[in-house]
């Protein structure tokens, strides 16, 4: 384990966050995608800003997500300090908890840092 | 349920609009595929205008959609207060009952409202 | 059924047009696909010009079409009213007349008209 | 049978090409992919130079194909009368009896003349 | 076999190399993609540099690897003598060794040389 | 003169519009674009819908526009009936007056119809 | 003088063609451009269809094109034979005489033949 | 003047912003462009997170802008609420005042908000 | 002057190449550009092959070139060995015999060699 | 005086690094444009490699640059630590004084660090 990234490594997974609000869903067998170009957050380490972007793809089941509510969800990431790994799962996380979905994927494309580009992508329900 | 929304959330799904009209199809195991750029509708909350593009994906059985017919019947969306995942999936309804395909994908791409853009992708018949 | 179009529904269907020639295969296993950016034709009903990509993928099993006469044959439409569909599948039926493919696929994408683009995809044989 | 063509079918198949060499493979389950944008053959018929990318994708067993005794296997078909299926199918048949891969795809994607564009593609083992 | 060639063939394999730091995994079913635009090598034989783009997707299980340490590790290519398949095969290993994921793929897309580019696509656990 | 289309030549040129409201300019030789990719307006002789993208680009003198009036003024157009000349026209009129710069261009890039696209430049002060 | 070209050196300049008409114009100091990526003509040599990209920017003076005139006139050129060189001068020369405009540029772009691609663009008044 | 808007006119004018460092110049007849696609800001009025990016470009005289100083300058905007042709004019007149350049140019293009992108260009000495 | 490469300094610059012929011009005032993607010749030095673009530009005084002999004139250079600034400056030389253009520029697009690409640009009459 | 950066202001100006060749020009009145998208050095402060693309574009006088040369001389930053405005400098300074050109333009465009991508752009005679 590296010693100086585990002191941050839960950082932001904890944090307040504002409710990712719903309606009820009239219809069946569709997808919903929804593109974030906008997001930004720090490094929990350097405090340093991060940019990428967000993109979720879900099936609703009962309730769809408000677009206004989620975002000021994602807003809320602006100035709190948390890793990739962390965002995206805490985000799907986040996600199944408000709505429900049949299914849904979250995928964060980060800008490069370093010479180095990140991609992460997780999903409900989990694979086995 | 978020109530600032509900007040809206059928809103045009009982509009009146034009007939799809169709012409008797003469050949089997092909698709058609729609797309059109120039669908704008308005929001129903706010009377703002939203645009996108619908992209309809079909194999007919019987019947062929009537071009012409489509145009004017996707142009009375133009004043037409409705949120996009009704809009995507009355047209999906619309065209069902129009031409009873052996298939139907409808898929509405939406310029971004607020950093947030939006896809929505309904079919029929609907997966299990 | 639409009465003002189907007087012309199955205009060109029947017209003579010059023959896809071929040469006898020497391989197996291999597919050969033909991409037309130039076909035009003219619409049955209006007259006015319509202009498209034809592509057509296919596996030869005794006979590999002659791109020459194919180029002929496809010039042939030039001066022809005839409908999109009708078009896509008429190309197929001559396509597999010709060269009895193992299979074949032809697909259409015709410039936008009124803001509406289409696609016909056609195939043999034809999926069950 | 296009007699004016078949004069020609032939051409080129049994020309002697540089060997393909190879060496020994240290690693297994792996692919290779070989891009080469500079392919020129003459028109076995006419004379006129043709011009396309060759992309070679295989899964070595025992051997790997070395890459300059490729370039220069492919250089000799720089004055070459030989039609583009020929061509496509002798590099396969070449490269099969040269490093004898676990699979292999030849494609070649030919600059348009008369306005038409052909890619052709080969595999080994041939599907059956 | 290639003699010329022979000589290289295992050079780099074996040189130590930064070691790849990884951090404990704190969610399940997620995958991370990282690209690398800027990888940079020598040929073992004529001394070059190459150049090319290293992406690696992988799933984690119980750990994740640190990016840091990651860029550390491909940045002592930069004066390594290696071939691309080496490269390639050598970071699987490598990242297989350092954080023992459920899968990954490595992928080398190479700057052409002479006209001919290079892609090398290696995973674990390897296909049977 | 083309008598069938005098009729509306002037339609829209003195529809009653929102206004374009302004605020004090700070700062010196600067220039400001706004690209509006939304505008959609009626054909007047048709009543079919045209769409296209606004593109104004000025150096304000005294007065700045104000982007939220610009976007309820251009919304304006929606539901009138007006040749493409006379919207770009009008824009830069109703601009002038509105702000008076030192100079504007506004530029008019409308969908293809019937095959054709077109793009109106207008400017102030004109040239001599 | 190339004695096999000259006998076709002329044609189509003469042919007769749909009139181009206009309308009054009403403002000063703008331009239009008039892209046609549809035109479409024959090689007077060969008979072979001919394929291009169209494209009239000009400063109307006291007159306008009807586009609809316009597209008359282009569609015109479908069954004509005449060399690229011939077709961008003749519009340039019947625009001129039909409107009048202050300034006028005919740029024609046309699709590759025998690997060679050719632009013509001719300008009035002419550069001294 | 729009009084709802004039109260946050000059927000952000007077805001501290930490230091742009410079270095000696050791050349002459050169000049630097930067740019910067993270930049973000608040909306004064709306509290609402702006996007966009800085494009900075300079003939530097004496001193030339040291990047690490400027990347923690451009990253204090980010909790700072200011319109856009405020951010691009400070940060032109911060910029001369840290380094004195020959000319310097400050471009700001900034995202889509309510389908209207807007781009401000400043520059120095100002235009006569 | 590195004398390894003065010996092949002058190749390719008298070799007989086929004549480009012209045909008598009929208008005044306008420009031809001629874009060929698929020259190749051969390295002098090496006897490898190169691959490039090239793109002629120019206003015709009397005499227009024949696209079909300046096809073959290129073609001509398949099996010279050439350096790329002999080429097009050659190339320019021997248009500016043919035709006597007012004025004329040649480009040669060279294909990367070692990780370097190369664009030689000359024109007739010289800038003085 | 940014004193942290002022230890590094002049490493590697006066390196030594591999002679420039030049061979005689045979030619008058044309441009030789450069493009090496493989430029690597590394930053003299952190040791952190920088990555690049290279544009050199000069008219020759008596002497042209000898391409082999150049990549050897461009390859020797590889291991150098030079910041960005030196290596553009000293590149324009090398050509000049080996092969003095009517004017020569030196562009590096760099990879982005910290989310900030930096161009310099050098040319010889320096404007006045």
């Amino acid at each position: 384990m590296n010693s100086e990234y585990s002191e941050f490594a839960k950082k932001g997974l904890d944090a307040e966050l504002p409710e990712i609000e719903c309606f009820e869903n009239q219809f069946k067998s569709y997808t919903i995608t929804i593109i974030i170009p906008e997001y930004t957050s720090l490094c929990p380490k350097t405090g340093q800003p991060d940019f990428g972007t967000i993109t979720i793809e879900y099936e609703p089941d009962k309730w769809v997500i408000e677009l206004k509510s989620l975002k000021f969800y994602i807003q809320a990431y602006r100035n709190l300090g948390i890793f990739y790994e962390n965002a995206v799962n805490r985000i799907l996380h986040d996600i199944v908890k408000a709505c429900k979905p049949k299914w849904v994927k979250v995928r964060g494309e980060f800008n490069p840092r370093g010479g180095i580009k990140s991609v992460i992508e997780a999903k409900y329900p989990p694979s086995k």
